[in-house]
């Protein structure tokens, strides 16, 4: 049987879906991925890091051996020794992770939508840093978040500005190590400062740290946290030192928050898969992120020098960037006058390099003045051609 | 630096999940995980069914083969020659589905948190049968949805009352095949009525079937999809043919709504595993399902036949249950003095036996003297022991 001529259905959508727009780095990334293009745009790893050959071994042997207990439905909070390895990895600095503050999450992103499921309301104010993660201000905003932007300065969000505007504010959300989309990273005194202030407001701090361990010469300075497990929402991820792919991420958080998140993860998708959470158990359970990880800094370090300089050599006058010592992006700032939005249609079609705008990263006034570039998935040479050219291109609007 | 004798924060939880409470059947799932019990209460596919070797072989092939497009982040919409195939096997009876009508989802537990995100606001009408799966209840109710329970006879739901009821609704969600909790199944002329009926009034028809492809002995009955697929959703899964720990299913519904939908996931977890959705695809690309899905139904078939025999012999008169030609669930209705909720806490403790009480699958009033029987996990045996005892505590209350 079949209906003969159906009328076209009149869709209803939810107030939140009508005010959703898709993201414009996706978008934008879509155009990219011709390879004839060379793309600073992405927010991608470089798959020159992926340990695909570890982690064939890692799935055979985990198939293997519990291939049953893998392919079944798990528990809703995660995998137990999975947990353990993360609580363990963050008890530093005196702080004691237990497992039960840990919920395994289908990737940071997920970790991110299940904070605005239980904390925010229609209306309720989050605050975020000016600028922010675009990804968190998607997950958010679908909960219905008013925004208020955190006065920052190039060197992260400003604590002593936080007494005058987070009254009634939800939680306060921050991306401290070479944040996206600067590349810049909170220095301790002001972690310090940060913690204390919302410790003393009541106010929830979420510490997003996929980047942490992205550190290219220094060690990472100590993690929120660490400094007060009990105010602090910490959200790392696998992305960024083993393989995105996968979709792996944790939260930790007091247990009365992650309890929570545990009960909203049930109705959104019963469990992250249990096989990669075994897998990636196996993978990394024997140290071998410790050798792994270091190759990653290198390869992105070397990318990010030749970027920094090629913006010496190549950008004009007037032009000035972010100085990042880890992670995968540097935040350029030009004239005024120049709206990347428009530039950015000019320079894939004249140049053939791509870039992401910066003015969707600002929760309330853009500066389209912006833009972020990602050194790691582009050669050396190939980035000093790309932005020698995206120099001139923008040298000729001044 | 550690904060001296930090405060416990005064947790401000989402209206929503304030008003969430843990799955009773996930609650219950932890107590009969003790190997004393015979469980009747689970949800899961039985593990015997898992072709472990054969999910080693594609994940080795997809990881030797394609292993750094397959741990790279991928697109929102899914892994193209996988909706191809999703697309080409529901192009059945007439219809013509295409790869831009199929989403790609973590399980179809996700399918049905993002229909909430997209369909439901608050206070928003959802019809859903008497009694309907919890988990979709759970999704829905997160994002403020009011449910009227369709009228629903051993048949399942009744076309010819939606006329007096559907005004405002926002979706119907209905489970036509072998249905989680009743194991009941809709007649073609009643899918026919209720594909007629919710065209002609404009409302969106959910036909979530994770357990079509379970039929022991007849051909399925035609997917309502097929009869009008711009006024159908279709959610399918590879929990229940394949294996539930990867988290895999799909979303089949026209493209206004699969376009948001993308939208939603994008926000929620950026994509499904990229590795998963490859493997899977190798897994089944050359017609693996044919053979091994019967092998599920025969053992599944058995033990039904198996349950639906002791039931006959050791339930006293007064109970009554349902007949399931397929999926994983008998529907059981006792005496109305009989309260299951109660009745649970007295099986475990004497008798060593789990049930799923009826009542949380009710949206509205329940009927608390119900239960759900699952006969997957258990050997025919077992099955035969297990309901006698229950049984003979049940004749104890009479």
């Amino acid at each position: 049987m079949k209906l003969e001529n159906p009328s076209q259905l009149q869709w209803q959508f939810s107030h939140r879906a009508e005010q959703m727009q898709s993201s414009a780095i996706r978008e934008i990334l879509k155009i990219t991925m011709r390879p004839d293009i060379t793309s600073f745009a992405g927010g991608l790893p470089s798959p020159a890091t992926f340990p695909v050959e570890h982690m064939k071994t890692a799935f055979d042997r985990v198939l293997t051996q519990q291939g049953k207990v893998a392919l079944q439905y798990g528990p809703t909070d995660g995998y137990l020794p999975l947990r353990q390895w993360v609580a363990d990895s963050l008890s530093t600095d005196g702080a004691k992770i237990v497992p039960e503050q840990v919920l395994m999450v289908s990737g940071s992103q997920q970790g991110l939508d299940l904070l605005g499921k239980v904390l925010v309301d229609e209306g309720s104010k989050v605050l975020v840093e000016t600028p922010s993660y675009l990804g968190a201000l998607q997950a958010f905003a679908l909960y219905g978040a008013q925004f208020e932007s955190v006065p920052s300065d190039e060197n992260g969000l400003l604590p002593e500005t936080l007494d005058g505007i987070a009254q009634g504010a939800r939680m306060l959300y921050s991306l401290p190590n070479f944040q996206n989309p600067t590349g810049r990273t909170l220095p301790l005194e002001r972690r310090i400062k940060l913690v204390e202030t919302c410790a003393r407001l009541g106010l929830p701090l979420i510490e997003d740290d996929p980047y942490g361990a992205l550190s290219y010469r220094n060690a990472p300075l100590q993690k929120m946290l660490t400094m007060n497990p009990s105010g602090v929402i910490y959200m790392g991820s696998f992305s960024k030192v083993l393989t995105p792919g996968i979709r792996l991420g944790y939260v930790v958080a007091p247990t009365p928050l992650i309890q929570k998140m545990e009960q909203a993860k049930q109705a959104t998708d019963l469990h992250t898969a249990q096989l990669t959470q075994m897998v990636v158990y196996e993978a990394i359970k024997d140290g071998f992120l410790e050798q792994h990880v270091p190759t990653i800094r290198k390869l992105y370090g070397d990318q990010c020098e030749a970027m920094l300089g090629a913006l010496q050599d190549f950008f004009p006058a007037g032009c000035s960037w972010s100085k990042p010592e880890g992670g995968m992006f540097v935040w350029v700032t030009l004239p005024k006058q120049i709206d990347t939005g428009t530039l950015l249609a000019e320079a894939v079609e004249k140049i053939k390099v791509a870039f992401v705008p910066g003015a969707p990263f600002f929760a309330n006034t853009p500066e389209r003045n912006t833009m972020r570039l990602s050194f790691v998935t582009v050669p050396p040479a190939q980035i000093r051609v790309g932005i020698e050219a995206l120099g001139k291109l923008i040298a000729s609007k001044l």
